[in-house]
């Protein structure tokens, strides 16, 4: 963990705001699960999932492992099992149980789980009591893991209870909150002047990931950029137009994964009655026509893109937009489960939160990138390949989260987080 | 469910003792369950096996289904929603959740499937107050349905933790009642005259299921039985005389399967500090080398007794000498969780209970075999293709549902059952 | 090989015969590649069949490696490489080509092949001189596997060409040899008492293979046979009365499978411009209404006989009906590419020839079967798992090679062999 | 094909070369397969690659139906049969045969492809009496697409011999011409400055595919390249290092592949008496250690590169290297079949030709990159997905295709082109 006394020497945060935090992230945590049973914890519907169990657990293993281990003296950890039990994928701490097998995990029941995570609080207590600047660090990471952690736990048990027909009953009035009734106007493109300009960060006054290092030019011809997200309605006129038939529209991979997987809506939406419906991890309900599409794959985006004749965006072209915008819009904090229709103003839109953002640049390293020392090396390069970045963050996300140099990944065909998608041109 | 009262006509069940029955089957059910959590009872390891909690339901909706909707005035169904979640595979009696994904139903939660189980029970109080002779065959033969998933359970559940490294605590201790260390001496082979001889039953005196039916003569050649079943130490031998690497001792499909499965011990062996063990649903422990081998293919059945110069029996052979046989042995009842040691006087051991044994017969109808009219049409014929005929219960079978005509049924390469195997020639 | 020299005891073949015999059959392999070309005997179309060109090679190798290396004093191999090429299933004699990769042999050409028969014949012209009795008994078990292939080759080809569009052109004429246009009357059911039977045979005067052996009693109940198969056009009402798509007539396994396979017809049937056709391995063609049914698979035979409230006969059903009846119809000599419509008198017709009867008799080893000792040992009885008998030959098999003992054998699923269906109750 | 006129503009090509040219190229195609039988012709060994016949077939499509069907008065489509059975995946030109089918086409013949070739080129030597600019365009496409077809005959044919263990001799001295024993000094790093930097072409004055328009402003940071591609011997180095075995050197999808694949070497490469041995499309041989390494995925090349504390180039690296050198190498036309190892005076060297070189680019669309009107819309756009740049042609490249603009795409899975690696830093 040398690698964290240097990442700290940057970081600066003060010592009671990381108490305050831990505290904070950890209690958001707990906050996620109120409705959910032991049982319902327990499901694993698709290896790129997990169970909500496992979640507690395995962020509580990251400061057990990370932060207890090596720097509290005399810490005994809870259970040498969960070692193997609860680590993801840190190849160099040793081997792990199969990530598709987690759903097997019956014992440790939640109630351990919970005592487990009260056992690592308190010892984490301690330990933040005079922490060092590497402790500090390490606990920022920490916080930060879990808060993406936070996002996992909300879009696993939504796919998770999608799949049973028994458990989401059906609200009619579910998005009637956003003025369903009245149609938004035509989105406007803003256009940005490109030329010289800097990517990603060198994160000395504030975290930042691995992947998002280190501060780079990069050159960015002239663009426009759609004030807001697609909306709902804009999708449904995409599949009134046969945008789900016509292989012209899409990438050869993503037509021959539509085909394999009989797309011809975005995720969790379905016919009943001559309604279109969608879910939340609560409901089924009507979809709100002015909300922004949500649970679309990268095919399905760049389809949709070149349907209306536009493009997605690169990733630096969003984050030379968004670097002069605030970092607000709607979070985890503000409690909605599905994104919100745009409102407001003249300018950009939606940004930040509600629903992330597709963008056509694969998730590659930056020029002079540098995986940290020790088992954080394996954070976030190694998936360097085959993944693309999404931009702005979600209503499952947790605002301290987020920024406008944040690159988060996915593969191209994955569908069940909040993702959506910008036009540019 | 016209069949039933046919049916009935012949069984001629004194109505105290099925009140009575109904209770007990029952309850033997719930005792079954007592160490599981909830979260145990979510557990489905693969698409053969299914949750604990699933079975607690299903057992019930067949009771609901087939005695209550039809039979009982007024009744009105728990929940109408369990009519899909928690039929099995009556095509008959509509859609249903597909069978690999019962492990995703956190929903209904264990405590509503109990509440289920005794509003049923409620209203299989007042049904079984005046039953009609229909009526009283239709319970036997849900009673009879229970008893095989009173089974199912222990073998699902036993699968399941297995694959939890975390569940099952060694116990050094766990096989010594059996007195390990004084070796079972060679078994014997018993002679049969064989000839015209009558197998099934026609069901009139007790009951019987369909595929027992009708009794039929067949011609049983002349054979030997061998007194005992095949041991845990006689199986050691095969794999220390490269048993599992033969291919001249298998069929063809078997040793493609072995190939593809990387057998080589049967299911839930396996070596600790170079010490053979097994497991039982609640700890690992040594293997016990005087007891039955237990959990093997037909694969494998089949190429031990080929490498002693021997074959599987028929289910005829098997029948012919079980006929003059007393049903007692090793049942549910006793406690058991894996097969004991055969004991005692000359003759055949271990023909009823502690472990199913492998013929060499597939599952194919008997001659004259009728499917009963009604939903139970689907009971049993439409498996008669691919499987064979195991014969003589387990020490996880209710004695009640054994006799010598009973057939139970697997795939070749199935080894999650308490299988084993008795030598022939 | 010593079993060879105890089956040649019995055999009491003339030698005279046998030379004439291994020329007969070694030509007719050739005449029936007469319009193929080099590039057609590549074609591996799916793992159950093979290329053409390595029928050719594997049929030569047999004599090659079972009776010219022993017995031929000096023989030397024609390449050795061919030992592992050639080789199909015997684990004995050593590792072997990958039966799914067989179709990437372009090399050896088919002239070297044609070459390789050329130089094993000449061979065994020497060794067939003066055989011992041994010799004699290889050579004519050689020859009876040689036209078993000879029978592979007509279904490989079929199935092979079938699924270039391009191969197969359209003959409007192509069944009209057989009177299409006048539809033949009700089949009627035989009678036969039934009893104590001999089912098999000891092979003293004649060939037979091991799994035809040994004689053996069996019960037989009275049943009744249909005196003709299945024809076209009862089949077609059978697809018009919902036949495929009525889950309650198929077994559990074979409704999955018809619809994984998407089955809605027999292979090679396919509509166009609304009239029914199907194809001989050289042409497309309409379908004749009074021939049998082919190319069905077991589940799809089941079905059809539980729609017609029959069932299919036992082997030994067939057997004790076929025992006294002449071997003769239509073979391989014919010429007919199709098996043809019944014709005349009263009485059984199509026992022999014309197409495969499926049987509900799983196959598996009569009482007291004993495998073959050396190489042959692995002939038929490692197949004796998960698969159906069929009995009586067809249009593809050769005459020399029928007798009411004779037991082929295929898994369920199978189609392209030229199987159809006999009812009986 | 309304765009081929507006390309044909700028190309400015002189009529006379054209019609060289394409008797050159059309003449180079049939030069490969001299040693080549028809039954060779026909294998496809993985979806991946297709049969030669296959690609000697489809070349000649793309002119009859691009030139001959458009733009010749009176053409007669050879056999339209044609147009279904060698459309590669031209959805817009209508339904076409399965990819990975196309080895079960022995019909039509090779001696029928070969005269369907004649047929078309006889056709187009018309048509090229006197091309207007749109045919002068349209056919410079159809030679540079054939060219792409030679390399893929020279490599879809060295996969399907390589799996038949009979069709490669050994050939001990088949390295021995490049001087084996003397070993290469270590490479130097040549550095760049860098800066804001033109990559891709307008294709003003020469040919170029639609994915390398148009030209644009990058920025590239400084960066230092190797003078040389990476050696067999410095693989050998890789591999005792243990590089095929630790998981930190590789990305996660890479590893995954890695172990399930079972990948311990370059594609090609086995031991034989401990002697590593590769192989070209006429032998085995040995390793030639100063000679490229060759055949190896985006993965390996990736670990390879970190396990050397180096990474692969970005593609505008490369381009902005490449661009001030000339363009010669060994290619196609000098007759080698596998690289050859550095020679000669300082900088860089092997930039073109030898072999196809990764880079860490994933091949997504220039900005303002236009798909062609018409078929050729689908020619490079809809694969800018999941697939990686290569850069510089090989020893199976015609040198009139190459140009420092090239961008050619694979998987990063894949191995059978002949793609290696350069180290930048």
């Amino acid at each position: 963990m040398g690698d964290i006394a240097q990442l700290q020497e940057k970081s600066g945060l003060a010592k009671d705001t990381l108490k305050h935090d831990y505290l904070c992230v950890r209690a958001q945590t707990m906050k996620l699960i109120a409705s959910l049973s032991a049982e319902d914890m327990m499901l694993q519907s698709m290896p790129d999932a997990s169970p909500v169990k496992w979640h507690l657990a395995h962020t509580t293993w990251f400061f057990e492992t990370f932060l207890l281990q090596p720097h509290l003296e005399g810490y005994k950890p809870y259970d040498k099992a969960y070692q193997y039990l609860f680590n993801s994928y840190y190849e160099t701490v040793g081997e792990r149980h199969p990530r598709p097998q987690r759903g097997l995990l019956s014992r440790p029941s939640l109630e351990e789980i919970v005592d487990y995570r009260q056992y690592v609080d308190d010892a984490m207590n301690l330990l933040l009591h005079a922490p060092s600047a590497e402790i500090e660090t390490g606990v920022t990471i920490g916080l930060h893991h879990e808060m993406q952690h936070q996002e996992l736990i909300q879009t696993d048990i939504k796919h998770a209870l999608s799949l049973n027909p028994h458990a989401l009953p059906l609200d009619p009035e579910g998005s009637m909150h956003s003025g369903n009734s009245e149609r938004l106007k035509a989105a406007e493109f803003l256009h940005f002047k490109g030329g010289l300009s800097f990517a990603g960060t060198d994160a000395e006054s504030s975290f930042a990931y691995d992947c998002e290092q280190p501060k780079h030019q990069v050159f960015v011809p002239e663009f426009s950029l759609c004030e807001r997200l697609v909306t709902n309605k804009e999708w449904l006129d995409f599949m009134a137009d046969d945008g789900y038939k016509r292989p012209k529209l899409w990438l050869s991979d993503g037509w021959a994964m539509a085909q394999q997987e009989g797309w011809q809506a975005p995720l969790y939406w379905h016919r009943e009655d001559g309604q279109w419906l969608t879910i939340t991890h609560q409901r089924r309900q009507p979809l709100d026509l002015n909300a922004p599409v949500c649970h679309i794959s990268y095919y399905e985006a760049d389809a949709f893109a070149r349907w209306r004749g536009c493009r997605l965006p690169t990733e630096f072209e969003w984050e030379h937009a968004a670097k002069s915008e605030e970092c607000r819009g709607h979070f985890l904090e503000q409690g909605y489960s599905l994104p919100q229709p745009a409102t407001g103003k003249k300018g950009l839109k939606q940004m930040f939160g509600d629903a992330w953002e597709w963008t056509q640049s694969p998730f590659t390293p930056y020029p002079g990138f540098k995986t940290p020392e020790g088992a954080l090396a394996e954070y976030n390069g190694k998936f360097m390949a085959n993944q693309w970045v999404l931009r702005g963050g979600s209503c499952a996300t947790a605002k301290q989260q987020m920024r406008s140099t944040y690159r988060n990944f996915c593969y191209a065909h994955q569908r069940w987080q909040f993702s959506s998608l910008r036009l540019a041109k």
